[in-house]
């Protein structure tokens, strides 16, 4: 299993233009049958900060993400409204034994 | 609903020391009335970089969650292991209407 926190920083006057971008994007994700899970998250101290926290079978499932003809379409768009660089981060669940 | 990313970067030879502490402070928090949902990943590309994704039902319940013993106790002795101060990050998820 593969979570993945990625970040996008939005020009917080252009939210209003990426979220159906955002919305398209999810939608066609949550069907990939790799997708664990996919949730949009806005930081609410920074406007234009939003993460993606994902859950994927494993890195295959998120090359074929990253392959798919509505990422390859939509994070184009996406990212024309960035300001900053996003950031990624690649992580595996701390499981405890008792 | 909130939802927190809580990020620590401990020294990478310091995690078998570590991880106890995170084992307690995990299993203790799961046991608060207001938390949904506590899970800690570990960053695959750098040891160290702990990454806490929570759920809380309001502000309320993470100010109750600070103040907890456990917390209290727990998360000053494992910062004395951290070599850059962490990160906090506060959202709200993006729910689409359909």
């Amino acid at each position: 299993m593969l979570k993945l926190i990625a970040e996008d920083f939005i020009d917080p006057t252009k939210i209003e233009i990426v979220l159906p971008l955002y919305q398209e994007l999810v939608n066609a994700t949550r069907k990939e049958a790799g997708c664990i899970s996919y949730e949009l998250c806005h930081d609410l101290k920074n406007p234009g900060h939003f993460v993606f926290i994902e859950e994927w079978q494993d890195y295959d499932a998120l090359d074929t993400h990253v392959a798919s003809e509505h990422f390859q379409r939509l994070v184009p768009q996406i990212n024309a409204y960035s300001i900053k660089e996003g950031r990624f981060t690649h992580m595996e669940s701390v499981l405890f034994k008792d």
